[in-house]
């Protein structure tokens, strides 16, 4: 468990509000923050309970806990794919023992990935960590389609935490037990594919790597769900979505690609999924998910709570449709049934017509189970007018892991000059926007860039004071933490022909501009929008 | 637990962001946001493995749970300071049964109030979700010291998640089992009782209800100070900071007073405590607590990890100080010690005088410890020129609890007019700021409405759009959620003498103006800083 420091925080914050920027200020999402401790039954309904494991084994005699398919790397093709039963015969194979102690393993057993604890006194309540977001958003999927107005699509989004509790953290960032995500779900009608701001963006270009082939393709994003490869205009407008996303925060369009799962990596219930890979130092590594997850989630959540978790959807013009009803026969039931004849004319006309069998149809009339034979009743046909019908909705996830992204976001930036480090990130997301310092702390230089530092702060943009060391240094100190514009206040800032200017310096050219003490929030602010430094 | 939907969110994020404005932007503190999980360890130095607990009871026939306290309500005077003993025996003397069943209640047991869960595999690990943000900051003090250039007085803050595993939750957002914080930790010089922006709010004024008596009065910062009823001038600052910040959220002035912890209350180690309180319909609820907490947490953090969390403090002039020092007598040493007297003298030179004994000094050579009598040493008195010394520093602490700030910041701003509600939120964090509303969905009013929409969207301020029902219904949905604003498109906004004009209206005069529509996001930025609507 990590936690980020000041200036990590800063970044951390910047990456999310342009997350913030692209999917509630431009696509017009709604975002909520949901509970991160929930009940069990919320993880049986998502699957957690059952799958969300790894295969743990312990040393008999150091007690040491061991990824089991960890100490197969390298021995065996894909070791993440054993189960307990080869693993172990893997194991006897290939003579494994404890890499801590030499000692003889334990039994491989399945160990769940979520932390649990108990809600309340006593041990009845069992609660787990939320291993993603995104069922938050599921839990919530009634209240959030009211206040959608009953409409789709409907797009959802929430950043936060998420929990694994990992056999075996490793790769610093990359794999945390705490970590944060930022996961959007977009609920559509299933059987709709168009999407409507696809037409704006169908000549962009992706690079694609598709489960079909062991290569990597760049082509429009058009061509792409012409072609079959992605599966919905929906889908691959947020597949383009997450390109722009990451290489508006640094990412290197050369070091992006988008890897397709392979059949059996993805989810039975997946209809299309897509990784957002980078390359880092540590491989090609999953940054971000963009999954078309059909009906699964909404319809689990719904089988398991009883909450009818559809959506109507109206039809353009009304539809005339057979309907199959059972009509009960009132005066066979009379004489036989007699006071309970009511009843069960009344139960018999709310059975669904499939549910009725050879033998009859079973009715529950005051807790008695009665079976009804056919002679009771008839199936009739009508025809009936259909404005509409209810569908589960289907569901699209970009699910970006924060963590990783940062990362991405510090090594792609990451550039050495002489002997120093130059962090190159984009203004947008440094953590600190300006170095101000003060040629000398003497003669009123040093109030005065305390002065702007502090109305620069008071605009909301991070601004840095620096008093100590020659400026070559402070200008140093502040590329390697990526700030992308210094100011420093001399001797002319205070009197003679330049009086009331200071100079602003430019990481990336370090070329440097006397600008008016004045203009200095607005300079940056604009600097920030996009405006060239060369332009000033 | 609960979440709070979409408009919750943008409520509760907007009230963070203005916490961001004052103690980020204004005062220039620094963020950070640290693990939510941490290792029993943390726990024992905070004390909350001690002390954080409430006591609990199960009925022996139901087994439902309670808290002790809660079943004398009414019948004790304060039965939250009633121990084990004298809660059994109130139970006795009152004939308390359990309240569910009416069985018989089982022992008092002490509840500890953390959700606890493991760390990996095996239970070998046992971690804590944190009961406040604070210790993470605490934790992370070396670093943030050592980021600070080893300055004080420093300031960090932080804002997420904190856990209460309450034994009964109640009163909706007051006492949650998850919540959310905004935590501020100031690290100052203990000696140090001057506060440097001071001098610029010492004349403004506070409610205060003292613990020397029951009345509330009112009376400057400065007085307060001079008084001694508020502990220090950095104290009262931050409790006038959090007036400012709670009023400009729009709790009412008039509801909020400043209630200073009884002596038997206050933590032992606390030099001051005082708690914003609000009236709500629960009656004066803490919403707020700002403490001086001496120099307890890094005092317990530093016993219990071993690390020097002190601070040097540079004297304004050296100071010559006495000092006592342990001098080896080398020619003693050799004869009787041989190879191992250098090592001996080296130990002993190192050793604090106070801790000699009159048998002598044990130090540990090798892994051994040797008894040095006095015979082989002296205790010198010099006289050292010292530059400084090392303390501890001192913590003051604004402690936010935001959901409840949230909840003042909806109850204080609940108004009825006719027979629906309208919330007077301050527009800065009211979630929706523009409602936008064609005159009907027809001839390019909704059309032109939507892009409105959208357009002040993109410049990251809430937009709702809205289509459905009479404009006064509209409107009256809008007032409902707290929107100061709504546009209204109608058909002279196409065409006529003023075409490219909309209505806006204001929530809280129901007045209205023509504006131009390509003035639209500017204008509602200006509204937004403050500019008057009448001023328009």
């Amino acid at each position: 468990m990590y936690d980020y420091g000041p200036l990590g925080f800063n970044l951390r914050n910047n990456i999310v509000e342009v997350w913030r920027d692209i999917y509630k200020g431009k696509e017009g999402f709604m975002e909520i923050d949901s509970e991160t401790i929930n009940p069990r039954e919320v993880f049986r309904a998502s699957g957690h309970l059952e799958k969300f494991s790894d295969y743990v084994t312990y040393c008999k005699e150091c007690k040491s806990p061991f990824r089991a398919d960890h100490l197969l790397t390298g021995l065996v093709d894909n070791p993440d794919i054993l189960n307990i039963e080869s693993l172990e015969k893997a194991f006897a194979e290939h003579g494994i023992k404890c890499p801590e102690c030499g000692g003889e393993l334990g039994p491989v057993e399945e160990f769940n990935l979520m932390f649990k604890t108990q809600i309340g006194p006593g041990t009845s309540r069992v609660g787990y960590l939320r291993p993603e977001t995104a069922q938050g958003i599921f839990l919530n999927f009634l209240n959030l389609y009211r206040y959608n107005r009953e409409k789709l699509p409907m797009g959802v989004m929430q950043t936060g935490r998420g929990y694994r509790n990992e056999i075996a953290p490793r790769q610093g960032m990359i794999r945390m037990r705490e970590f944060n995500m930022m996961e959007v779900e977009l609920f559509i009608d299933p059987e709709d594919t168009a999407w409507k701001g696809f037409e704006n963006i169908k000549n962009e270009k992706l690079t694609l790597l598709p489960n079909t082939g062991n290569a990597t393709v760049v082509m429009t994003v058009g061509r792409a769900v012409d072609d079959g490869i992605i599966a919905s205009q929906a889908l691959a407008y947020f597949v383009y979505t997450t390109k722009q996303f990451l290489t508006r925060l640094g990412v290197d369009p050369a070091r992006l690609r988008f890897r397709q799962h392979l059949k059996d990596e993805m989810a039975h219930y997946a209809v299309d999924c897509w990784d957002a890979e980078a390359l880092l130092s540590y491989g090609w590594t999953e940054i971000t998910g963009i999954a078309h997850r059909g009906c699964w989630d909404l319809h689990r959540h719904s089988e398991f709570s009883g909450a009818d978790l559809s959506h109507f959807k109206k039809f353009d013009e009304p539809r005339e449709e057979i309907v199959e009803k059972v009509k009960p026969d009132h005066r066979a039931l009379g004489p036989k049934y007699k006071q309970k004849a009511k009843t069960i004319a009344t139960a018999l006309a709310l059975i669904n017509p499939s549910d009725a069998g050879p033998d009859g149809i079973t009715v529950n009339v005051d807790g008695e189970n009665i079976l009804i034979t056919p002679e009771f009743y008839k199936i009739e046909k009508t025809v009936e007018k259909m404005s509409g019908e209810r569908v589960i909705p289907a569901v699209i996830e970009p699910s970006h892991g924060l963590d990783r992204i940062f990362y991405t976001v510090m090594e792609h930036a990451y550039t050495r000059k002489d002997d120093y480090t130059v962090l190159k990130l984009k203004p947008e997301v440094a953590p600190i926007k300006v170095g101000v310092f003060p040629l000398m702390e003497k003669d009123g230089m040093d109030i005065l860039a305390r002065e702007i530092c502090d109305k620069v702060h008071s605009y909301r943009m991070e601004a840095y004071y620096d008093g100590a060391g020659t400026i070559g240094r402070r200008y140093a100190r502040m590329d390697e933490v990526g700030t992308p514009w210094c100011i420093t206040v001399d001797y002319e800032a205070l009197e003679g022909p330049k009086k009331g200017t200071v100079t602003l310096r430019d990481r990336d050219s370090t070329e440097q501009k006397r600008i008016k003490t004045d203009d200095i929030p607005h300079i940056i602010e604009e600097l920030l929008a996009g405006r060239p430094f060369t332009d000033l």
